[in-house]
């Protein structure tokens, strides 16, 4: 079967997370809530990246699906948390009222830690050797942990010096796609190729980012889900405050390229120039 | 060896907690807040129970303080949510500012985030079979989900009936008494007595919540640490709302001694009556 288009494939996860959202097994009240960010849209750009090169590896659908749900998962989680007036105050995400405006802080709160330690729950129950799920758990505690001080050094750091930027992207936001780039890899016990792809999913995830703080410069209320020019309102670290747009977009486009490059597989490169245009849109 | 009566076990268990505190490999600014709660004091309970089990059992000191690190972790790292202003909002936890206090808000989320992660890394590495490992981290996912789980149940639940309120314990404390209790024997090998064990450890745990109830009706802040009468007046589900002190004294005593029945070392049952004259005390 030839490779699933973006939009296809967020279709068929849509699905398939609704249906394993149910099967949580919790109080009804519980479950509902744990839904509320996860079903209410998204890219699905992280289980998508999973897709592809689990297909080019041929891992069953049973591995690849499972792996996309918990990034997912506890990426809603994250966002959440985000979201909340401690961290960054923002009543709206992906046109919704953000969870805390839906159920309360503390309820919003203690959802976003389940969907943050649920994953360790599903990737242990995959259908692999126990040498390739230890070996996963690792990097998705390495990756997860790294997300979370990310999160801290986002809040914290003062100077915003060019590198302390950097920094604060490769952890929040390049480590997740990290994970992605390499889990299947991990997952087909191919283990040496699995730490090179950690490192493309890594110049893949500070791209993303670049590519995100130019669209949240420029961008529109409609198209981003959440308020525009909040993040420079708030004096979160972007590569913009030392570097031109036109500038900052060449430097992401070097980074996505290299990460590209180290993708063997002809039709998940292919795919993925298409997604650049996807990030890229504003 | 004697067994290590609670007190000079809590000397050994925080020399190692705070040696492997500084060995996680984070930011400087990071690795002190992560120490701030769990640093700061606590009975130790859950790790000596650990340590007791694991002792009567032939496991090395390498898996068992461990394993109490991993719980004592996530449980500090729970308490910091719990004091947060949008959940039990105190401003004190054993004598000394609550960390939100101390870090603001944001941060304190963030560290007791990182704090409830990072024991399932701890648990991928102990030096065991894989698939004792698998199995630990098995029980692990179901006791932490389910103190997650009873935390939005002790936030969210309005009729307080006594059903209600014994669900709310299970899954908010009692949870991680059945981990400790069996955690020893998944670790060994012992599968069939780690189930049984689980039991005890939950009938354990609730034994040891009345006690925290009625301490908190009738204790002093001093012993206390924390503010009496808090529960109470913020309408957290209790026991004492059904029952008289001595009534729930007494549910309470034969919960325990339940449990104690289960385990069929009669050192560890001989140290754990000991210890329940340190829980009563008020």
């Amino acid at each position: 079967m030839e490779l699933l288009l973006l939009d296809e494939f967020q279709i068929i996860f849509n699905n398939y997370l609704d249906r394993r959202l149910k099967e949580i097994s919790c109080e009804k009240e519980f479950n509902d809530l744990l839904g509320y960010t996860p079903q209410s849209g998204g890219k699905r750009l992280r289980p998508y990246i999973i897709y592809l090169l689990s297909n080019a590896l041929g891992l069953p659908q049973a591995v690849y699906m499972e792996l996309g749900l918990g990034v997912e998962l506890f990426h809603s989680g994250s966002l959440i948390q985000d979201d909340l007036p401690s961290l960054d105050n923002d009543d709206f995400r992906r046109g919704r009222p953000s969870l805390h405006k839906y159920c309360g802080e503390g309820s919003a709160m203690l959802i976003a830690d389940y969907l943050m330690l649920y994953p360790g729950k599903i990737f242990l129950a995959l259908p692999l050797s126990a040498k390739a799920i230890l070996n996963l758990l690792k990097l998705w505690y390495e990756a997860s942990l790294q997300v979370i001080e990310g999160e801290f050094f986002d809040v914290n750091i003062k100077a915003k010096k060019m590198e302390e930027i950097e920094k604060v992207h490769r952890l929040k936001t390049a480590s997740l796609f990290g994970f992605c780039f390499s889990a299947p890899f991990v997952c087909a016990e191919r283990f040496l190729e699995a730490f090179e792809m950690n490192k493309a999913g890594i110049d893949f995830g500070r791209a993303f980012q670049i590519f995100d703080d130019i669209k949240d410069k420029l961008g529109k209320s409609e198209t981003l889900g959440k308020t525009p020019g909040k993040d420079e309102a708030q004096n979160r670290p972007s590569i913009l405050k030392h570097m031109k747009v036109e500038d900052a977009k060449g430097y992401a486009e070097r980074l996505y390229s290299k990460a590209l490059e180290k993708i063997k597989q002809n039709e998940v490169r292919k795919a993925l120039i298409t997604v650049r245009e996807l990030i890229e849109e504003h």
